[in-house]
């Protein structure tokens, strides 16, 4: 377009679409929408546009790519990575399109085994209906009270529950994408088969909003576990927990579905900030291991296996110690140590944190090899590792020496990046697990991708984006 | 390329690559590559290429494209669709390039619960491989004697354990791939989380060969079963199977690792032509299921679930009768009549076959309101339904009233396919479950999909493959 962009008219295109107390432009509106939850990142915007529906974002989106305007689509604004955020200003004027009006739950199919939900859905709000029919929805992240579906499917959320239900991407049947150039793409299929052309859903899945908008989402339920029943044990090594990993899944398939590390340094801190949280054992050990079991019989029958199953791991002097939740609140117990890590993290002081993921066969000597390199770079630094094991998926944190000066240390992070970063890579891993790439990570990745696999990116990119409105600064 | 092209030089170049005896060019060598195994599509091509690793595929693959020489991957050619045989000649020059010798395992990681394998491991081998490192790979379907991975992934296939571990696509966590213009690209990643980028993989697997060649892939392996058992269930109705279904995945979780629905037709054709198979009631009844637990303690265990099961079923008076296998050989013989269905229809004549899928709770419907436009366009026409019930996907085929002329009937194909697909189409199913689209179903497609749906697959084609060259007259 070779006419210059004309602010007004745009903006009334918009108010006329979606409603003029939809269309955000003063400083304070705005404010909310342009700084991600870390507070890491600030983006500038002409306008925060807030559809209503489907139809009104395709309206928008083609206003938008009449005049030329990029767009960062956002959902509940709770990325880790600044996905949602818009970047440094570009040369195109900029809108932020929140998709958090768009939360209308369209469908429940408790026999298909499927619910249809708008992008705008809360995934707790998602996983409360799918109970209400009786039906699980597995998704489940610290930050479910707020963070939306069409977010989760954006960024291809992992959490607790990927070891047995896969990550966001699995979880998902269908879509329906708005394109750059704003046509509706219907593709909410609820079929467990279906061999009629490329994967469209899965490129858009995890895309973070750079290639189309997610405005609604077939997503796939399951049955209600009748019990669910935790054990802690205590392993010596990250090796031993990959040997009581390979027990516990011989022992009970399927019905595994969590299996955490956390290291003695993370219960030491949990102890030391919240010390009304129990340790269940009278000694420290190396390790520790929060194992789950989903039990379709009873939560008795969750128990025997459990018993069975550390039996065999003592037996075969895996495991130094383990105890077995009782009851519904000692299972909450253990969850409670494994979750409060990270907070006790921020009581402690900043660290360097990174989400990571390698081969789970590869996780013991991961490990010790970037231990040892961290070590040698900056002695005394303290590693606090935990995660999820069952997934390869490490948070290998790493915090100041004791006693030291933390923002001197943090500002080492580029370098303790790289050396964990590189040896990621030197252990065909990936240096974002489950958090995407977004601002943060965008340039590191093109350090270690290949260049047939970035043109590839980029050919895709092209071809959905031609003009290169969705989303610019994020991912490629 | 504006100079004309000269096939000498270009062979000559790939016998230097591969060998000249891995360029086939004689008639009687190319035959039994230029027709698909249910002997529908004969094709022409200058030569079939056999390279013998990812290597000697890019090599050809770069000599091709420089060449503008369109090419047809082909692994085990058992497919349905004509996916593998070249189409109709156009204006370039074809060569089949055959992955078959590509057969090397190249890792098998137990821990990490993955095995790494060349695209033409017969599926069957890569089974056997798994299972002797005590591990399971589920994927399992009626051509696996011969069949390959490569093509598995290629037509993303189905098969009988789809309910519990899902198709070719879920099954896969990497793959190496050349693309069009030569490259190979290393995407062999065996993680189970990693968001960065976009999913390439899930691009290649379905596409049949048009954006590229698979020449590996890293697949997951599952914890071997303690034990298998299966049961045999009479219902009245298929709505009355649905009901069964949900009780079943309430009553077994992920243990439930096969439902399949059988009509009686099914029954009568199986026993007339094999009377040697049992059946193990002593009435008929409208419909059966067959339902397979795959426990990880014992078959007790299993017996014990299907007993408790079969008891709420009988009770909820969802189900009329139940017959739980008592030994292996009696899970082998229930399986046995499903497995002969296809062959008895053979033996009883011709059909008009249809792989299709709609939403699960949308089956019965499907069924009941197909059944009556078939009767009413063709009356006495006899429906051989059976299939995937659990994964919505059934093999609904459509027999000649019986003491008709069978290719008089056989003549109403097209009319057939219109009213089934139209129906599915109703029903927001899909007319390839996972046989894919090949030569088959190409232009039948483009009647059910939308312009934005076909336009982006277009751009992606014209992306990743701009001049055209891989696997011509397929797909889009």
């Amino acid at each position: 377009m070779s006419t210059a962009f004309r602010p007004d008219s745009f903006l009334d295109l918009c108010r006329a679409a979606i409603g003029p107390q939809h269309v955000l432009t003063t400083a304070d509106d705005l404010a909310p929408y342009l700084t991600d939850w870390r507070r890491r990142y600030t983006g500038e915007a002409l306008a925060v546009l807030r559809p209503g529906s489907a139809e009104e974002v395709a309206t928008v989106v083609h206003a938008c790519h009449a005049h030329r305007v990029a767009m960062v689509p956002q959902g509940g604004n709770t990325g880790l990575c600044g996905g949602a955020t818009p970047a440094a200003a570009g040369e195109r004027p900029v809108v932020v399109i929140s998709l958090q009006r768009l939360k209308r739950v369209r469908q429940v199919d408790p026999l298909n085994n499927t619910i249809t939900v708008e992008a705008g859905v809360v995934l707790q709000h998602l996983q409360e209906v799918a109970r209400e029919h009786g039906r699980l929805f597995p998704l489940s992240l610290a930050a479910e009270g707020s963070c939306t579906i069409g977010g989760n499917l954006g960024t291809n959320a992992g959490g607790t529950a990927v070891l047995r239900y896969g990550n966001t991407r699995e979880l998902c049947l269908g879509l329906e994408v708005v394109t750059p150039s704003g046509e509706l793409w219907d593709g909410l299929r609820g079929l467990r088969k279906d061999n009629t052309g490329y994967d469209l859903r899965d490129l858009f899945i995890g895309a973070e909003g750079t290639l189309g908008i997610i405005t609604a989402a077939v997503m796939k339920l399951y049955p209600l576990p009748r019990a669910r029943v935790t054990a802690l044990a205590a392993v010596d090594s990250p090796r031993a927990a990959l040997a009581l990993l390979a027990i516990a899944q011989a022992h009970a398939g399927a019905m595994l579905t969590g299996f955490e590390l956390m290291s003695a340094l993370c219960m030491t801190l949990v102890t030391r900030h919240f010390p009304q949280l129990r340790y269940p054992f009278v000694q420290p050990y190396p390790q520790l291991v929060l194992l789950e079991l989903s039990d379709s019989e009873s939560e008795d029958h969750a128990r025997q296996i459990f018993e069975t199953m550390m039996q065999a791991a003592l037996e075969a002097g895996v495991v130094q110690d383990a105890a077995v939740a009782e009851s519904v609140q000692q299972s909450r117990d253990f969850w409670n140590l494994r979750e409060h890590i990270p907070l006790a993290q921020v009581e402690e002081g900043k660290n360097i944190k990174h989400d990571i993921a390698v081969p789970i066969s590869r996780i013991a000597d991961f490990i010790e090899a970037t231990d040892a390199l961290l070590q040698q770079a900056f002695p005394g630094a303290r590693m606090v590792t935990f995660g999820h094991l069952g997934d390869g998926n490490l948070h290998y944190n790493v915090s100041p020496p004791a006693g030291t000066d933390h923002d001197a240390f943090l500002a080492n992070q580029a370098a303790v990046n790289q050396i964990v970063h590189d040896s990621v890579h030197a252990h065909r891993g990936s240096i974002s697990a489950e958090h995407g790439l977004g601002q943060l990570k965008r340039e590191e990745n093109q350090r270690y991708k290949s260049e047939v696999e970035l043109a590839m990116m980029r050919a895709i990119k092209q071809a959905l984006d031609p003009l290169g409105l969705m989303n610019p600064g994020k991912v490629l």
